[in-house]
């Protein structure tokens, strides 16, 4: 997997313009906010995602597909990150171990570098060497996810909740629209990609869920056990937020019980695709026991 | 056309998400940006050359497919206006005569509203009802329109251009992106939507790149010959701004007789699509006969 992953940076650095061409400080923006750093999490579920409903060899066309799809989901994701860490959103200035984007830059170049991030992911998928009624899904996939009824949403929906006491449900609403959208439209464009079956489309669903719940919960462990350094990012910026998290709700027990059950979950949801589904069972120990 | 104009009004007005559904805020404020105001000119375009290309009785999926471009240009339209409209941008308070969606909500939500529009219009481009290589297409053309080499590429250049003293080229440059490519894009993707020979695309093109330019020159114009009362937003922002503007450079009757023989080049381009090009050689008089 992790050739896929340094082939799915490759490819993001190869589509980004560079700042050869104008508006260089733009383009210099974009690059930054996208390169160097991150986990790629979400290219990996669309690889990991893809694998598991190609049974034989892969066709080149759905090879392609997937460096495609893995990156369109990066872009849309870096993008929220700058975005989010706006001085009008959260307010952040340190993310993947170095300044933010608009603390590199400025307030509105940020906010245009993740302006154009979004278009040039649908831009990509629209390059995809498959069925066009593939694309077609895909594009389809990766919109409703970003939009309103999901990332844009939860991010929405998180920034009213600052200082409010939200119940266990009202919080699982807000995580699966903000983080989970995007994870699970990684983990079905990949089955688009790939042409899955409905049975297969099923499965990746319910796994999907249930990885996309339990990345959020490690995320709020972690921002409560782990340091500042190892994170890349502020930690305790939650707590000092007031932002309500699974650890504040649950207490840090309970709450490392939930992420492992969703673990065990999210393998019992791949346990019918067989071996090719190796590579998310591997993810999904990957998102509950990592440590930063 | 004052028909369709009333009907993309009535389909932005149903796709878009209503308060009842959760963010309400976020989504009360996206219906505040597209809705209620705008002339429509892009999605006049769209619907102008869709039937420029279209001879005898338009089928039923070309009308709606024509419908779900016209809206999706909107939505990109009006998302454009109100991260513009934004402190770290232009700072302006005033848009199609009422307050700008951050001073009537909040940055952040302005921000965001403006991030879920952006989606939105793939998702509709997704559900035209036409060939998915068509949908493809279309879907390819708004993104490039949208992104760096295109309408953010041309407001990262207009930003960078504030105080500084811009040649006749640089300007067009930053308008052609700015303003033209969402122009062009509409007109483009009216054609594809109604599938359109390469003749006919070019004949396309070349009308679009004429009243791109001609459009951004008009506003230069009223932006100094009209009150803020009859413009909807205000009047005299840009020489206040000191940004350079085809008026500031050329003068106002260079800058009228530069408009008019655009208009000239406009009508000259869709001559050899003949009768069905009446509603875009109507466009290209409206655009630089405008008032407002």
């Amino acid at each position: 997997m992790q050739d896929r992953i340094d082939h799915v940076e490759a490819c993001l650095d190869g589509l980004l313009p560079t700042p050869e061409e104008a508006p260089a400080r733009l383009h210099e923006a974009m690059r930054y906010a996208v390169l160097g750093g991150g986990k790629r999490v979400r290219a990996a579920m669309v690889y990991a995602a893809g694998h598991a409903c190609t049974s034989g060899a892969m066709p080149v066309s759905v090879g392609t597909g997937l460096d495609c799809a893995a990156a369109s989901i990066e872009l849309i994701h870096a993008y929220s990150l700058v975005h989010d860490d706006l001085p009008c959103m959260d307010d952040d200035t340190l993310r993947r171990g170095r300044p933010t984007v608009h603390v590199q830059f400025d307030e509105a170049t940020a906010m245009l570098a993740g302006d154009a991030l979004q278009p040039l992911a649908f831009e990509l998928l629209a390059e995809m060497p498959i069925a066009p009624a593939l694309v077609v899904q895909a594009s389809r996939v990766l919109a409703r996810a970003a939009g309103s009824r999901g990332m844009a949403g939860g991010q929405a929906i998180d920034l009213y909740s600052v200082g409010q006491s939200l119940t266990r449900e009202q919080l699982q609403t807000m995580h699966s629209l903000k983080t989970g959208a995007l994870l699970v439209a990684s983990v079905a464009l990949g089955g688009v990609v790939a042409g899955a079956s409905s049975s297969q489309r099923n499965a990746l669903d319910d796994y999907a869920g249930a990885v996309g719940l339990a990345f959020q919960v490690v995320d709020d462990i972690l921002d409560v056990t782990a340091d500042t350094a190892s994170l890349g990012k502020t930690a305790g910026k939650d707590a000092a937020d007031n932002k309500p998290t699974y650890v504040s709700l649950l207490g840090l027990d309970d709450a490392r019980a939930l992420a492992e059950s969703l673990r065990t979950d999210a393998h019992a949801a791949i346990a019918p695709l067989g071996e090719g589904a190796k590579y998310l069972a591997a993810l999904a120990d990957f998102i509950v026991l990592r440590d930063r």
